[in-house]
């Protein structure tokens, strides 16, 4: 247990794969943790780490200096919090909860009629990566109260505040994991298409990782063709663009799977 | 100059951006480089580098132990190469121009009726980059003659042969484009929703690139579940996916910038 002077009392609601690891990463970090999760036996273990279990939700905020929500849902998170209004009163609750923007911005408003400083969270990692070098966690909302537990935000990983606006986490993170599953979308449609020449997805794979890998270092400058459009000598004309992304889409049709994915990537590139 | 025992007569068709990049790597590789292009200013660097300019095409290409072609397109390579069946007989031509697997193949098939051994290449790569670490060049067709011209090839760059079906090299190279034009699309699309909260697309680069970066590794053992679903235990069920991927297009809906793009990637990636 380290520093004793800066331990604070914290709460962890829902004690999930995730829940569970926040809360371990903070008796890690000295802290005073209570813990409840609706299932009661989910608890058991982090018990037995030095936490103590509430036996309410209700119970288990009012102890807390920060209240942090790791529910499955924003129902879930609704079904917790609003009956809780009066004693949150004054607290500050990182809801780490996976929503869409509106929906933070949405609690937003019940938290500031109800005075409860809000902070929205976005988790980019898994659990065994929280409290990793690789864990980022990216928050919005109330920035006076991020500012006063960013040591504890910490904890968790690399914790990047990106506006005041609280749906302006869930969407950095909605628009990271797009780029994901985007990534993901294109080397499964690809691997069908080189399968269909008798190659495989294991030497595609070599051949792609290191490839995107460099290649993505050239989204910091097409931020600046859409942040500056002034600032920025396109690279590449949409025209040339579109004609690549159409010879990509006639070689998904000779390999006998054509797919709408290349369109829609055309679309979005070009308007077009 | 380097070893002239091993220096080859290699002629390059095609002095664009990348004929001329190619042909200064061959130079450079000490080989005697007879080029051609249409239009005969663009030949007038490489000719005071030390290569040989031909009258003709077909000068070009009977001079020569291996024939490098690089134009426009597919149509433009014909134009070239099929007045020229005669003299090509017995030679080995890399055609560098950029085309579909079909037309591809549809080459091979003229270059099997006319005894010449057809190599296609997918350049990964931009002309500045040809010659240097980052360079990589994919092959396909003629198994013999790509490890006889092995060395020549790997001036280019890393030189990778997929496979004898003469498409395979377009296709590997359009399924690795489409992953990247994927990436640039999803970002621009990311862009404008978090510019929407008011942050900018240098600060979702910034996020971005080390996360894509680190999580394209796991392409490789995505590649198992496609080339030996038996052996692999799937992390993620499709109804994870398609939830996650539907929550971000809510966002797009929220940010007042709906797109196609969402549910064209949970259709690759579920099928639904
Ligand atoms: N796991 C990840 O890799 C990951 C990554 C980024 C973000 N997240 C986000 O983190 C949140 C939690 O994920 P998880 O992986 O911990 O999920 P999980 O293991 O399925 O746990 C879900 C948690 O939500 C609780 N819950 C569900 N409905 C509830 C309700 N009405 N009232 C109170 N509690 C309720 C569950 O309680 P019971 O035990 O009683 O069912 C459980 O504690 C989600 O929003 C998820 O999107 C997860
Ligand atoms: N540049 C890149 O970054 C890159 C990367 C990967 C692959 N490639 C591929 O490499 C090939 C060449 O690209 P590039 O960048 O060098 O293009 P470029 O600079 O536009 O040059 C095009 C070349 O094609 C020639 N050409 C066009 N039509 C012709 C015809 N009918 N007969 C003979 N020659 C003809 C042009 O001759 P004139 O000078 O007479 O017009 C010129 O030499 C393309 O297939 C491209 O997709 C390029």
């Amino acid at each position: 247990m380290a520093n004793s002077l800066a331990a604070q009392h914290i709460s962890v609601i829902g004690l999930g794969a995730m829940g569970t690891a926040l809360a371990k990463a903070l008796l890690a970090g000295g802290h005073q943790v209570v813990v409840w999760n609706r299932t009661t036996s989910r608890a058991e273990a982090l018990a037995a780490q030095g936490a103590r279990v509430a036996e309410s939700a209700a119970e288990a905020m009012s102890a807390a200096d920060l209240v942090i929500l790791c529910v499955l849902d924003d129902a879930a998170v609704r079904e917790q919090i609003e009956p809780a209004a009066a004693l949150l009163r004054g607290r500050t609750v990182v809801n780490l909860t996976t929503t869409t923007p509106e929906q933070a911005r949405s609690l937003g408003r019940w938290a500031a009629a109800n005075e409860v400083e809000l902070i929205d969270g976005g988790i980019m990692a898994s659990p065994e990566m929280i409290g990793g070098p690789a864990s980022l966690v990216i928050y919005s909302g109330a920035a006076v109260a991020f500012d006063r537990h960013r040591s504890v935000l910490e904890l968790f990983g690399r914790a990047e505040f990106v506006g005041t606006d609280l749906g302006a986490a869930a969407m950095y993170d909605v628009s990271i994991l797009g780029a994901m599953y985007a990534m993901f979308a294109a080397f499964r449609q690809g691997a069908t298409m080189v399968r269909s020449t008798g190659g495989t997805a294991a030497h595609l794979a070599a051949l792609t990782v290191p490839f995107l890998q460099a290649i993505a270092t050239s989204l910091t400058d097409q931020a600046v063709g859409i942040d500056t459009p002034a600032d920025y000598a396109q690279i590449q004309s949409d025209e040339f663009t579109a004609a690549a992304i159409d010879l990509i889409d006639k070689a998904a049709v000779e390999s006998g799977t054509p797919t709408d994915l290349y369109g829609a990537l055309r679309r979005t590139l070009t308007g077009g």
